[in-house]
């Protein structure tokens, strides 16, 4: 008898490695968080504050389904209150060619769309600044 | 003056290249269905027929939208009743490399994925045909 994880009825949706992979990371925000923590953002608070403005209960919830994934781990670094540090796995950094795809496709594809590097080195067209208050009317 | 959409306000989150690019494909079907029809599906019905078992009212949901965005085109290939034939435009097929990134990953690191094309070729690890009817209990 085979293991039953290498039948079909193991998987979620199907054996299909995209179908797999977008359960993991298929959602407009996942790969965001990589994205941000492969520029080297490490803390919820550097996280939370990305151009997108991605809403606080989202990346509690992303942050947690990925470390479960096994795509990012998490440490304390300080104890009282206690706070986390996020680090990307080698699985989690792995993704990097996932997302060289998705900006190559971005750039070809949607007009003046530039990466967060390029949109750094020049300022006349960077993003307006963040409002500091989070809370939407 | 600049035009609008080359200022961070024409974007929808930002002017990341990896989040328009998500806005427009990042959730958990569309990439199926532009998977599949690169492997030559056309129409509604084969469309219907993925071994992921995407649900009628989403996949016509995600239709309208890939369409929307220039990424698939429709054409009426019966008048009565009228049926439409999908295709994929060169921005579509463009997706191929994405989809490329997220197989390479999945097989990398999610254990025992295989592909459409490997699970054709390997008819003892096959996904057990799909029920005929369609509606859920």
């Amino acid at each position: 008898m085979k293991p039953r994880a290498e039948t079909s009825e193991g998987f979620k949706r199907s054996p299909c490695p995209i179908a797999n992979t977008l359960d993991l990371v298929g959602d407009k925000w996942s790969l965001l968080i990589i994205r941000d923590m492969l520029h080297g953002k490490r803390t919820y608070g550097e996280l939370l504050d990305s151009p997108e403005r991605i809403p606080t209960n989202i990346l509690a919830d992303r942050l947690k389904r990925l470390e479960q994934a096994g795509i990012i781990s998490r440490t304390a670094y300080q104890a009282h209150p206690v706070r986390y540090a996020y680090a990307l796995s080698d699985k989690g950094r792995d993704l990097g060619d996932v997302l060289l795809a998705l900006v190559g496709w971005g750039k070809r594809h949607i007009p003046h769309t530039r990466t967060l590097t390029e949109a750094a080195s020049d300022p006349e067209r960077r993003a307006p600044a963040r409002r500091s208050a989070r809370k939407r009317e």
